[in-house]
């Protein structure tokens, strides 16, 4: 089988979404982009907007950012009438493919970018002959998202030119990389009918060829964002009239490193962004702590959770210090159904340029796709998570990450046939 | 004038009391001895047993110990129908002469001893031709106490022999060195009519010869003892399980001595005695912290105190265990008056042997004189606190202690003769 | 088969032990005990004194403390002239059988007890007809190593009744508790030549009749002593004087606890005793930390031995004063080999009284059998841990831990049988 | 006696200095207008550029920064000639004015601001006819620098106009907010020959009308970055390989405040400012402290400076990263001479205006004029830090806070009184 979609098409949007890389909730190009290209194709119904996401979401940028992100994607030329829908930060995607009676499939990829400052020289969007380096200063498609949302769109055009029976409904989603999208989403009715989920990543140390038919090991995590709130004083004239919040900052930082290891598994903790204070002559009024907590399961990362909320709750009562906790975003683990491993098994192995299929690998880290395949497995339906190799020079959230364009044909032949394999199969 | 008490009394019954050193709260031996030369005398009260204390006891020994006291002081020869008052460690003894209608003047020594190992060599209650060192094996009359009590007498003896026109009311205190004796003593009614209040000590670094006048810089005091009490679990096994009190007890002591300073003044916080847990292998239950907090007034002691309280208790939540805080001891600051001072100073330098009266020095500790003292003042009259120098080889608080008992007369002489002028004072 | 030792003899000799608890390096009556039932056998070496420890051992109790435990010994019947060979703690015992050209096959038993203070009711071996409740105050056979010795000797009666070619050595182990005594008995000339070791417990939660073929997941382990030494000061008067242990302690207490979890596996920590200062006014001058590492892997406990010294030691030095840390025993990670595994599992299942042979299971805890173990499979020969099951009331180091007596035989018959079985297995 | 300089030409002057606050180093436009106008009188001398500093700055701002204040200086009018010699932040101005024989008296005003947004209603300087608040967005004079500057000017043009003999000085003293410019001022040859030095401040909680003739109670202080370095790390992925500079940061906090209390007296510390890392899931690599520690003494100060290099240090290596810590400003301890005291009350008290002459008060804070004064203690002069008071709405440092601006008055003509009277009284 050649593939539908042409090469250089799939080059062409990836390119385009890798100039305009967006954060969290401020993707409002990218889904412009998405919604445009999937209005030109026979799908039967496309969504966005708020109707996408189920449930409330976390860590919203204000008013001012999301203002800001939206005239850029504007000013870019993304189409109007489709930025509209996306306003408050209603950003992501779904498109559904309805074709006769068959089982409910899903795939889903994500779409935001990363904080990254990137490379300019040495680098092929820097040095091809059109570049195609980020034109948003300081962000980056530095973990292949842009690849993911081609994935999606070519995995569209193929079932499209098949002989599919069943549902096909790809989930655009917003958010990963804060871990914030795949909760609403998971949410959503949208999920509510798919008996088969395929989730997809490129690279993750895989080169070009190599296809992972099951990733597992996502370590369920939580972000949390602790506000201690204080009183200042004068730190020569009257110490004792101010409530430390720098103190009690200190104290929980120390103690959230210390709270005990567990029997059932790996945990993790980190106070990975954090600060308090104006100058060296005031009793600190406020800090604060951006931090994170993980499980190998759920359970053990919401032991984790509920022993991070003691330990910075007592720490600010030790200081007589108000704090607020916030979530910033969680997603839980998940594990890939040997079901559906089997089916991407045995399609990734007659798909050209596919030299290679370990049939399953570890993540160590984590990902809120976990949520739709929760979702799915709980509705007694089967979910994995296909790692796509590429040949990537940097590391993932590296200033020099890039996606080897020739692994966008095999993600999306490896995508789109486990998609007609799979609504082959219901038992 | 030369004393109406004989020195070889005065020497032989100090040497009869050091050689029974005894703590807080079973000073048996001690009372029964005092007692004993009081009923020998013409003195118009003896009050001893629970009547001298007017206010719930702090740190008292459980029985046990209160019994082994108990019984070594029988052993050692004190009058059993004296000790049958004292059960339960209800030591101390108020002695009062009457002599027509001057002013009460009162005279406030302390009884008790220190856990310290005597000296038994280089060291005159040792090589002594009748040696008198400690017989109660790890206890030690090391702050001169035994001297305070002979004072007592001495002075009693002196006044009885004088056209003295008041009432002397002398309070041989229990429990300074805990302090714990103070503050029931200035509860009791004895102390409540007390017009002019003298307290002494030996020694405070001054050489036989040098009599302070009034010494101030009294920090106020309170000693706590806080146990933690968690759950205990298999550290290797099952970790998540214990409720750790050693993290508490950790996270209390590294921000208990960080509590802020303060502006009004000096103040002073120490966790002395720690311990916890049980086993390598275990994680711990138990734990506790013994400490004190001071400040230069008693204001600052209580800011102290209450910051001390809030950093236990929050340890404790922060580890999830159980605090119980007790007070162990305490004393607030206090201010010798200018008025009584001066009596001091007056008298003393007439007194034979007394080369040097500097009429102010700083004590920079804590003493619960200052109960009494306070007690006093509050009802308007006045109170000084007076140092009786004396060449003492080693420190205070230390196994080579010791009296140069040449200043028993000198002790005697001053307060008796401070008592008489002071009843001459009454504006 | 039945047995060629009596049940009765077998109980005899364990309800012997069960009365004499010991401590590591005290065991001297039991290690008499077991020398002279040895001598009543046709065994052709018995080893025992300094010649079969290998290395120096740690922890090793002072001079007054073995002495006592030795005149014990002495004073219950244990022979002198065995016991003069263990003079200064050298116990344990090693018994060597040699019968014609087969394989050298090792079984290693422990020996020594627990510092908890047995049940006195409700408790067979107070209720017992004779009964054979610990006398020796304070220390009890909490963990069966009664049984193991028992198995030990056992196993030696029922080879030398059987048709064994080859060389059995039974290690009877000291100090198992403390993890002190698998080292230098692992560094011994008697270990070099074994080719199968079978190293063996009761209980560990499976009932009477279950025979546990191979267990594993021991965790890696390293106690430590790290005692702190400051200068002492007057909390009031010179707090800056002092140089506080008490707060390196705590220093070092929080940040033990917060040594970072490791992507390769399970890590522990623990400061399970520790202790410091005087009294409450004295800034305190010693502490200390009793501790212990652990690891999934003999590296990850490594890795956590290397930041606890780092942590100790800066811990002091932020506090200005010195820290002597001590390792007070250790033991690797193992894991029992599927060749060695097959053997028990195949002779256990025709034993009588056994009903369930679970081929392995986890012990999640720490064991220093493991030298042992490390030992031979360094040699390229095979080990297992094997668990007996036994009904215990209470659990593992508790108060009402006991043995069910059935487990004595049927441990003999399974650890006999498996290395007549091994013997002949050499490939 | 009036004034020879007119008030509405304080009050312009201020004015001018009042809507241009400048950090310190970037003084530029404030000394280059005080340089204008010692340039329009019959001044000997006038000296400013490197010169005037003996030594070292500290905390000098990047060229940056110092660039972009030089840019708005000239855009603001100040002339270009004056600027150049600034260039690079060497910003402050000393006057000489010689008149005969007499003694040199010095004269010490600061003229830098805050950064503090100023209040833009219901505050003079906003609601003013002709508004002179703050141009410089985001700082402000909120401590009367401009007052002082304008004093200093004020002085000259009495002296000038008097029969004054002798040799005055005018520091103009950059910095001293952030205590840098004192150092090296009183390291310049120029202090060298000062005899008296008079030190002024307004406000400082006494009204219009107040004059304070000795303040004391400076604390030594001494300001400190620390810069925290480890290796950062998937928080994730593999904890173990991060160096935690913010366990360091946090740990370092802890024991900071925890530096104990010293028997001489008061002292301060204070971790003001501090942050470290970048995102929660990434170990943190970098982190800082910004703070400070003050005494009651200048050795006090250095006692706890010593003590925090040690737990800066320790806690650094106790999470194995690195540290650098650089001294940003300091101050020492000083009193103000009683000869010079004297001198300013005698002569406040017949000044139009002042009502109250209160001898002392303690600041209990820390100024930088301490170098000065100190430098000229040490060559047997004399110095005193005189407080002129006035109303001021808004406490010092707030952006409320206001001049009176009768007080410009009452400051110039008390200290050039001090000025003329200082001079006649050389011994």
């Amino acid at each position: 089988m050649s593939l539908a979609v042409e090469h250089d098409e799939l080059v062409s949007f990836r390119r385009d979404l890798h100039r305009h890389p967006e954060p969290a909730w401020c993707e409002f190009y990218t889904t412009a982009r998405i919604v445009e290209e999937l209005e030109k194709r026979d799908v039967d119904e496309i969504h966005y907007g708020p109707e996408i996401l189920g449930s409330e979401r976390m860590n919203v940028p204000d008013d001012d950012e999301l203002g800001e992100w939206f005239e850029r994607a504007k000013a870019a030329g993304a189409r109007e009438e489709i930025l509209a829908e996306l306003e408050g930060g209603y950003t992501g995607a779904v498109a559904v493919v309805r074709r006769g009676e068959g089982p409910v499939v899903g795939l889903r990829v994500d779409i935001d970018a990363l904080p990254i400052q990137e490379a300019d020289a040495d680098h092929a969007p820097a040095d091809a002959a059109e570049p195609f380096r980020s034109e948003n200063e300081g962000w980056m498609h530095a973990c292949g998202h842009d690849a993911h949302a081609t994935f999606g769109l070519g995995a569209i055009d193929e079932v499209l030119d098949s002989d599919f029976e069943g549902t096909l409904k790809v989930f655009f989603q917003p958010g990963e990389e804060q871990i914030v999208g795949g909760e609403p989403m998971a949410n959503s009715e949208l999920i509510a009918d798919v008996e088969y989920l395929i989730a997809a990543h490129v690279g993750l140390d895989h080169p070009t060829g190599e296809v992972v038919a099951g990733v597992d090991g996502f370590l369920a995590v939580s972000h949390f964002r602790a506000e201690f709130s204080g009183e200042p004083a004068h730190a020569g004239g009257h110490p004792e009239e101010g409530k430390n919040s720098v103190q009690a900052m200190a104290a929980a930082i120390q103690n959230l490193y210390a709270i005990p290891r567990h029997h059932d598994g790996a945990t993790r903790v980190n106070a990975g962004l954090v600060g308090g204070g104006t100058a060296t002559n005031i009793i600190p009024e406020e800090s604060f702590i951006e931090g994170e907590v993980r499980g190998e399961t759920t359970d053990l990362m919401e032991f984790m959770d509920g022993k991070a909320e003691t330990v910075l709750r007592s720490a600010a009562d030790m200081h007589e210090v108000e704090v607020e906790t916030e979530r910033l975003g969680r997603a839980p683990s998940a594990t890939s159904d040997q079901e559906l491993v089997d089916v991407v098994a045995d399609v990734a192995d007659g798909v050209s340029g596919v030299e290679s299929v370990p049939v399953r690998d570890e993540l160590g880290g984590s990902e809120d796709a976990t949520f739709l395949m929760q979702a799915v497995q709980n509705n007694g339906g089967y979910a994995t998570y296909v790692g796509i190799g590429t040949d990537h020079p940097g590391g993932h959230h590296t200033s020099t990450f890039d996606v080897d364009e020739e692994s966008l044909d095999i993600g999306v032949e490896v995508l789109s046939k486990a998609v007609l394999e799979a609504a082959k199969r219901r038992p």
